[in-house]
């Protein structure tokens, strides 16, 4: 069931634009995946993703998994069902959790044990095991489980991490084979830190086990934007052309449009739901944060060229009010604006690539954003 | 341009159907008001409260005065335009709360000074001045300053209280009347706390000045539910036929339809709204709270009769989970089904008048209440 295709690239870098096909349907790439943690992509309905333009969205395998848990979910047909949305899903491993949110993570010969940073319960999660979930959740991605190293780290603490990843990548494989569920494809993530030998290792050693997919973990892990980029051309290139090639956890416009000029297909970040939360709302102009006074009462909304439910129908001040109050509605209606901002924009992306006119947009892209 | 007209009396009590009509739409009689207090209602859009059947709601001139403030509402020709409702609004005078809420509130010969519970700044709410914020709000109803005393009190407190009453009432008519505000009107609001004599002169002062419509105020703030009663029943009769009788502040399925008997003709409420934040539901056969662990894989949904958007696209067990995790969607899908159930269940009161059936509604309510 699942497939990709390349369907137009750019002559002046690497951008490209393809269809991934699944069995929810189909994925337009380049692509932002909004991150819906528990169950929901927090806030904001399956109805409001759809209006904004959300063609799939990334499930956090760790948090589905403590609560509610998979004998709930799997009552339900899984996450489509429990949290009615009906269009393609991503589940992350739940590596990444589990080596930041949870405590006392400890990499046995089986997997990796932990403590519940909900109840403090003990559990272990194995290669085998996140196959497990992730197909009980009935996802249409799922991902391998790794182990993701933060910035700065020493190149050991990189290789070792590499290593593991690769290991647990391999039984991945295994057990995804095994349950043979033939429409779900799965991901394997590249590590090496900011290494660009210990990166290339990596890329080819998961590119041996062959995956229907390939990601770039362990970045935007706290390093220099600058590093990060250097990772990621170095990196995308090594990746198969004809599987599509997605960046964990990035980023901001900015980075999404130069990630996407080195080749870079999907993109997975809470920046645009937790910064609707913060307050801060992003513009064609750069960002700008509704509590700031000057907006106390300015009837224009957020962003004047957006068609957003909340720029067609809420002024500014509006926003502001609602934010200082605390009032529920703000983080919807701030959360609707900044999905949709990021959804566009992506889109937009793909129309240049689809024009080869993607220079000329990533340029426009800039120019506006100083105004 | 405000105009009430009865259009059907049960053969068998003194419940009642109408009409009011108001600058922004007609409001069908008996209603229940969602309240929302600082322009939203908690946690749910404009398009939502239509699609639940809501028709008018309840702003709370306190809040609104504090924050954001008269002077930026104004530039939205009032709430209506600031919080794109384009329905009917009532707003209270902000005198329940400066009693309640605000500190240090003191009555002089002007009005009351208070403190504002948000910063602690200084200010002073008339008679005059409560019309005067009403008319900027751009309101279709409005209250008139009343001094709400809690149970239990003294008859010499009620007393003092209801003499006050009677003269902001006044005060309230002439600054209502000086400044023409032609299509809003301005409601009587009778207190007399628990004492009878005390009810019927207040009631009598204020039908006297002449109301467009009276509220009965100084209800379900501690007294038992016979008492409260009591109070309506005795309460009711003494105001004009011809016009909107309104119980401010009340309350449970119970009350409304036992208050509709007596011939009440508006209800507003914090009821459905607070308790969907705490996860208190509201259904045919009862009151059920979400998070109980007999939901925890439920499939049905809330109320198995409901139409409302909640019940039909979610299940309890995915509510529960919600709700658990604080997921902000929980708060808006709880609202929802709350709200629904408030004003289907007055609708359907409506129409049992106007086939004038109400006396088998209301057992039928309560058998099934039971269930």
């Amino acid at each position: 069931m699942f497939s990709f295709e390349v369907i137009a690239e750019s002559t002046e870098s690497r951008a490209r634009a393809g269809v991934i096909q699944t069995a929810h349907g189909a994925v337009e790439t380049p692509i932002f995946m909004p991150v819906g943690t528990l169950g929901s992509v927090k806030s904001i309905s399956p109805e409001e993703l759809v209006e904004t333009g959300v063609q799939i969205i990334l499930g956090n395998t760790y948090h589905l998994y403590l609560r509610p848990g998979c004998e709930v979910i799997s009552k339900f047909e899984g996450l489509h069902g429990f949290m009615n949305w009906r269009k393609p899903i991503l589940t992350d491993s739940g590596g990444f959790q589990v080596f930041s949110l949870a405590k006392l993570a400890k990499i046995s010969p089986e997997g990796v044990t932990f403590q519940s940073h909900v109840d403090g319960s003990k559990h272990l999660l194995s290669p085998e095991k996140v196959i497990d979930i992730q197909t009980c959740l009935g996802t249409d991605i799922m991902m391998c489980l790794d182990q993701c190293i933060e910035f700065p780290a020493t190149r050991e603490q990189i290789r070792a991490a590499l290593e593991i990843t690769t290991q647990w990548a391999q039984r991945c494989r295994q057990a995804w084979q095994t349950a043979q569920n033939g429409g779900i494809a799965l991901f394997g993530i590249v590590q090496g830190g900011m290494f660009t030998d210990l990166r290339r290792r990596s890329a080819e050693e998961l590119v041996q086990i062959d995956f229907s997919g390939y990601a770039v973990g362990g970045l935007s892990v706290g390093e220099p934007v600058e590093v990060m980029m250097e990772m990621a051309d170095f990196t995308l290139p090594i990746l198969p052309q004809a599987r599509p090639r997605y960046i964990m956890g990035v980023g901001t416009p900015e980075n999404l449009i130069e990630l996407v000029t080195l080749g870079a297909d999907m993109f997975d970040c809470v920046l645009p739901t937790r910064n609707a939360r913060n307050g801060q709302m992003f513009t064609q102009n750069g960002t700008i944060n509704i509590s700031n006074s000057r907006y106390k009462d300015d009837s224009d909304p957020l962003d004047s060229g957006c068609r957003c439910y909340t720029c067609r129908n809420y002024s500014r001040a509006y926003l502001r009010h609602l934010y200082l109050a605390r009032e529920l509605l703000a983080y919807r209606l701030n959360t609707i604006h900044n999905i949709h901002y990021f959804i566009s924009f992506i889109r937009r992306m793909r129309a240049a690539i689809m024009a080869d006119t993607f220079e000329s947009f990533r340029k426009d892209f800039y120019r506006q954003l100083d105004n």
